[in-house]
């Protein structure tokens, strides 16, 4: 098969106007914007010769008929300020493959935009309902940072449904295509990564508690500081992890809230988010335990009290061997020495269709290694680089 | 002169029941329990023979008649949940001493009640303003935390108002008896602590600047963290400061804001309070060099920018010899050996007063330390000591 890059590149910028924003893009899951794109890509489906089929959270499929066929795709909901090529890359790349291999007499295509991957209310919450990870009937409880249900998200395009879930084993595997989000190959002058396996990741709440007291009249040795206790933590896991950790572990403290969080009283309350992310469980688990005994130590040397929340964790996604040689042929085909391959360290929906089905994802450069940003880019050259992998991939696959 | 301690207990209940939530009280100045509170202590001041007199701000004198006279007392406002003695005692205490020095032919003693010294607008904003520490037209542009300024505040009890600012030279010294706030006297059983200094006070607000980043996909060794910033910049600050503190010197970081501050985001930014007390201006100076010094390492080693906000700068106020030499004197002879000399950690109304007259401040002890909060308590034995201490004072420093 041929793919048109020039009509790939075209549709691309066409959906990329839609929720425009200088050069980003805002169409979160269920805004205006981004039921209107769902209706333009839905007609964009119809026009490829695959037939639209929007499920009860409006996740978009365009179908090559009705027996087995390859599924690839992303999502085209964006972050409240996104760029232009998270998940819609993924989405536009499938549409010119399925239409490319129609053309070709070659295997049937599908095509997927899943809904709210960027976790408006969730987390990849519309591949998660319609992978089973999580019921409707709770996803619907889940709320937006506006207050707004995913009930009342969903209720939005409530007129477009056109039945229930489909049944995942139409579909013999799943591909998807995504900007990197971090700065290996731009690093690098690479193409193209073929995506290994996406990480694991755990993410808990810790509280540690003290005594608020005035920041004046207690003495040092009296006090019982709760954000001292974390930076004693923090400074101490840093420590112990580099003992375990190799160079793609990441570990994160994105969110602090201290109490009363006044400049002239002593922190009586710290809590804050730990999260960590390894392709390996048992590097999880090591991290895990460390993160536990050092706050047990911490609070315990300072008099704080130690409170867990829920523990989050998604298990590391291992690509599928036949899919990921697949994509690894194609680019030493198509830029012979110009690829790797590499773990995803963000989430992506292919995580949670690879409870039904073998996945593959394949990587191009994001410039910078910027995402989830107004400036998020990636040169054309290397999105076409991207398809053409692809569509050799995907001949090699049924051939 | 012998003061009445039933009269004075009978006096401060009355006044904790002004405002009263349980065992605490809820009086935050310029409130309608504030208010209601100062038009009750304007009676109780005539009924004692002194004059009542508001000032433009509504902080209110009782005048000993026309010549000089020793100024005692403190405040009546509350922290938005205080205590029932914070601010109270040193009123009250100061009104049964001119009760008493009035009844006993002794020297005349006005007393005075100083607006929000709590800081529900500035900081003690009422003894700030009297003492020119800050003009009118720039208090009437301070903001409440509801959003209200001063100038609606003290607007609320402009009815009240008899006559311009007193003038500060009529008033030949200034002693205000005030709850210790911190540990010290309650820990060692001890009655009284005679004030030698108020401690000074450096605050600033602290910016670190570096990239919001995935928190999956920005490798480690390029990040720049502000988060992870603050948490070097505080363990090494803790490190370097053990070298040249004392005892009785405390450094705060109570407030921390980052940037987007979310569980999956590298913080781009931290936001936080520094704040450091002493009694000697050398040692403040010289932890301000240690705070730059360090602030300015981390953020060159880790990539990140470094703003400062203004640096509020309160100089310590030495208290004055011979008024501190009669409250010592007169400890002494009431409870000898259970009473020490000790520096004030929190700022008080005579830190400003002192701009105009010797100033002197008396401690009793505070149960575990505790204030700012509904649980602070002082025995009612340590309370009359406190009384009787002042009482043998005031006759002395006439004698």
């Amino acid at each position: 098969m041929t793919p048109d890059s020039d009509r790939f590149l075209a549709s691309l910028h066409a959906l990329r106007a839609i929720g425009a924003v200088g050069t980003g893009v805002v169409r979160p899951a269920y805004s205006d914007t981004d039921i209107e794109a769902r209706k333009w890509l839905a007609e964009q489906f119809r026009e490829a010769g695959l037939t639209p089929y929007f499920d009860p959270v409006g996740n978009l499929f365009g179908l090559a008929g009705d027996g087995p066929s390859l599924l690839m795709g992303s999502h085209s909901d964006t972050q409240p300020e996104g760029g232009w090529l998270d998940g819609a890359l993924g989405v536009m790349a499938a549409l010119e493959i399925a239409r490319a291999s129609k053309e070709a007499g070659g295997p049937p295509i599908s095509v997927v935009s899943f809904q709210d991957e960027e976790g408006r209310y969730g987390v990849t919450t519309g591949s998660t309902v319609w992978s089973g990870g999580r019921s409707l009937e709770e996803a619907d409880k889940l709320n937006a940072s506006d207050g707004t249900t995913y009930a009342e998200g969903r209720a939005r395009m409530a007129d477009l449904v056109s039945g229930d879930f489909l049944d995942p084993s139409r579909f013999t595997g799943f591909i998807e295509t995504h900007i990197e989000q971090g700065p290996y190959l731009d690093t690098e002058g690479e193409a193209v990564g073929v995506v290994t396996s996406i990480v694991g990741i755990r993410n808990m709440q810790i509280t540690f508690t003290g005594q608020s007291n005035h920041a004046g009249t207690t003495p040092m040795h009296l006090r019982r500081d709760a954000f001292q206790g974390l930076v004693e933590f923090a400074a101490r896991l840093n420590v112990r992890f580099a003992e375990v950790v190799r160079p793609e572990t990441v570990w994160t403290i994105g969110h602090v809230a201290l109490t009363p969080n006044g400049a002239s009283i002593v922190p009586g309350k710290a809590a804050f988010s730990m999260q960590w992310r390894d392709g390996d469980p048992q590097r999880l688990n090591a991290m895990e335990a460390i993160v536990r005994t050092t706050a047990e130590e911490v609070t315990r040397e300072r008099g704080l009290e130690l409170d867990y929340g829920p523990l989050l964790g998604l298990e590391p996604v291992a690509m599928n061997d036949r899919l990921q040689q697949a994509l690894a042929d194609a680019a030493e085909a198509e830029v012979p020495g110009r690829w790797r391959r590499m773990p995803s360290g963000a989430l992506h929906d292919a995580t949670n269709v690879a409870r039904h089905m073998p996945v593959a994802m394949l990587f191009v450069p994001s410039i910078n290694g910027i995402s989830h940003n107004f400036d998020e880019d990636t040169d054309e050259a290397d999105l076409v680089t991207g398809l053409k992998v692809l569509a050799r991939a995907v001949s090699s696959l049924s051939g």
